[in-house]
């Protein structure tokens, strides 16, 4: 069989360019418009996309008033809740929640992570994130973020607590038995007893183990923290590659690294965000992302950037080209994918802050053909496994993708075109965890 | 038009009575088998019940093995998961979802429900509870639960940084003007600043005003401490009261508080749990108690009790009267009811235990127009407001309430026969709370 894409679709935001709720077309207020998101989501599951991919921020964006009064940023759903009610409307879509370990709790998260699983029948992800944005900490009761360090060694914590609770419940722990009364076996359900030093849990969680075993563990970032822990535990990265040399260069990073921890190359998929623009010509795509670029308002462009570096670039000469940056605790891979943008296209400070507001990730501009010679090569040479789908506006973005792309992509056998398991671990290709209980 | 009772169905866990899922038509896994649960909440949704109401517990119940292992209790979804896939498959039925205090984060809980209530177009519902179950505080760093007064100091200040963060958005903060670029009138999204004992939380949340303004907000238990509170602040109270007189009682205090605080006592309704055993004849009804009654494992009364009054009842003579018990930290209001019946009807340990077993809450036993006449006169003697409904079994207990004892509350006007409003609160006639920011 021909190597297939895995694709997830970017639903919350539930677009990524700055300006797309002022296309023509769109309902301005898709990102909490449930009726939007639910047939937003069946359109990914005919299209047979592996899962839907949900971001989250636990505060507003940090920007000046001018831009953040231009953001739609600025409502969407908590996304464990949002994926419960598209769990309800969908039979085989995977569903992936971020979830921070610096601000939530491992018993709640554990729990409601493990409902997800069971409400889609298997179908869940956790995508774990640490959270960085200063206006987050001013809402749990902390003056500034976690330091770097801090912030990875409590995330490798809150994800042990987090495993071992599911791994608390063996398979096998429910009799059900009628006719002796006996519901369950109690020596099957453990607790787990950890103190560490930032967690103690005594556990056992009060639901059964997850249908997967595991819900599947998606990662992003690319510090070193990140690659480290993504390297060992999780199943799917999101990368941000804005052109396929970084693409191949991370991509081999993070394999190797899996191999050094022992695993299986084959069980940790890298995919890169790509936001694209697909036209019945070439010329049609162009004027597609022409016609959403301009409607970026200025004030957004420098704000953006300064999310993306993870520094104010407010202060810098916006005609001059980027300047050496500050190490900072933010984002460090993200700043130094777009650094190396910058220095590749010799963008000055403005030029780097219109891209950023178009578009936070990699893009592919063309017609259907087009799009999938080069998903195809990122593909076959050692870039990706496959993609996380951003789209540029509702509906167009989607319908543009689903209509156009996806059918030739199928028709190359780049992608398939009916679900062939049951749960997102099964579609994907990744083994079910087993609980020492089960060994 | 006649005053109508407010009905609550009890769906978390799906039954109260310890032996439900010993039923022979009983699926056993019914709490998290979300295909049983949603075709219960449509069913609740035909019957045009007011709301579904979702009880909570952070950890295992507190039972000796012997107990623990015959309960269904040890696995169920989480109720803000579990809620918000059933408002994907629903359309009026209001949602309940019981949330922590003691161990949840507000910043988060706040965005979650306002999430449900976006989710569900105005149907949310926020049951309040401080958590007594000292397993649970073992799952969430700390050696011991809170002790009473700090559980409900901490709960006012919880809830006023919940309500703050959903005032912090006007009603007419969002724009929207494509033409402009101007998605929100950030002026009318207002940081909150909270530095209280418990919390330091600046917000503003990042989710638009709730569409009720607040989700109707619940509150059980009888302390005195969860008196007013409840008195002060809840919409709907959740009452145990094991006989008319002493529903009786609870409604004239509960009004009289709620008064006192300067409310219109319509707008707290006081709603007692209530197992229903309704029969063609009240022979069968009786018969069909009998025979669930009799599938109660004797090992499971005590632990039953012990939970109910909060003290460890293994140690009591099983064959003499209650003894005087000591004042505890847990459920003193529940407590007060168990003792007031056990007295009352001069009780053994082993009897009450039964009791305990057999029904954590009041009951009526009889015909469908038997039914209808106790419910009339609760409802018209100032005994209560309407009925938190729990079944005994599942689907016959559901089954049963809503193709029986609806028709007959129906045709004598005691409850609607379509939904009146469109969100809980107006189906309930509760007004909606405006933001600051909007008077």
């Amino acid at each position: 069989m021909t190597k297939q894409l895995c694709l997830g679709g970017f639903m919350r935001p539930i677009c990524l360019h700055t300006a797309w709720w002022r296309h023509p077309e769109a309902p301005a207020d898709a990102n909490f418009n449930w009726p939007v998101i639910k047939s937003l989501a069946q359109k990914l599951e005919r299209a047979c996309f592996d899962a839907i991919f949900t971001a989250d921020h636990l505060a507003l964006m940090p920007m000046p008033p001018e831009a953040l009064k231009r953001s739609a940023t600025v409502t969407s759903f908590d996304p464990l809740m949002m994926l419960s009610a598209i769990a309800a409307c969908t039979d085989r879509i995977g569903l992936i929640a971020t979830g921070s370990t610096s601000y939530e709790d491992p018993y709640l998260l554990a729990r409601r992570f493990a409902s997800l699983d069971h409400l889609s029948n298997g179908r869940a992800g956790w995508n774990i994130v640490t959270t960085v944005n200063p206006e987050a900490a001013l809402n749990f009761g902390l003056e500034t973020a976690l330091r770097h360090a801090q912030r990875y060694e409590r995330a490798d914590e809150f994800f042990e607590v987090v495993t071992k609770l599911w791994d608390g419940w063996s398979d096998n722990a429910l009799k059900m038995d009628k006719e002796s009364g006996v519901f369950s076996d109690i020596e099957r359900i453990r607790p787990i007893n950890h103190k560490g030093k930032y967690f103690s849990v005594k556990g056992p969680l009060n639901i059964a183990r997850p249908v997967q075993g595991w819900p599947v563990v998606a990662l992003a970032g690319a510090s070193e923290g990140a690659r480290q822990m993504a390297a060992k535990s999780a199943d799917l990265v999101f990368g941000n590659a804005r052109s396929i040399e970084t693409g191949r260069s991370f991509y081999q990073d993070m394999k190797s690294r899996a191999v050094a921890f022992g695993r299986n190359p084959d069980h940790i998929k890298i995919l890169p965000a790509n936001q694209v623009y697909v036209g019945h010509t070439r010329a049609e795509a162009i004027a597609k992302k022409r016609s959403m670029d301009d409607l970026v308002h200025v004030e957004s462009n420098i704000p953006n950037l300064s999310i993306r570096l993870g520094v104010d670039c407010s202060k810098f000469d916006p005609d001059k080209l980027l300047p050496e940056l500050p190490v900072t605790e933010q984002g460090q891979g993200n700043q130094r994918e777009w650094v190396a943008l910058a220095r590749r296209e010799k963008l000055t400070v403005r030029e780097l802050a219109k891209r950023a507001a178009e578009s936070g990730t990699g893009e592919m501009v063309g017609t259907p053909s087009e799009i999938a010679d080069q998903m195809e090569e990122w593909l076959m040479t050692g870039a990706c496994d496959g993609f996380i789908i951003v789209f540029h506006t509702v509906p167009d973005g989607y319908d543009d993708f689903v209509t156009m792309v996806v059918p030739e992509l199928q028709r190359r056998g780049l992608m398939r075109t009916e679900y062939t398991g049951n749960t997102l671990r099964e579609n994907i290709g990744l083994p079910r965890p087993n609980s020492p209980l089960d060994n």
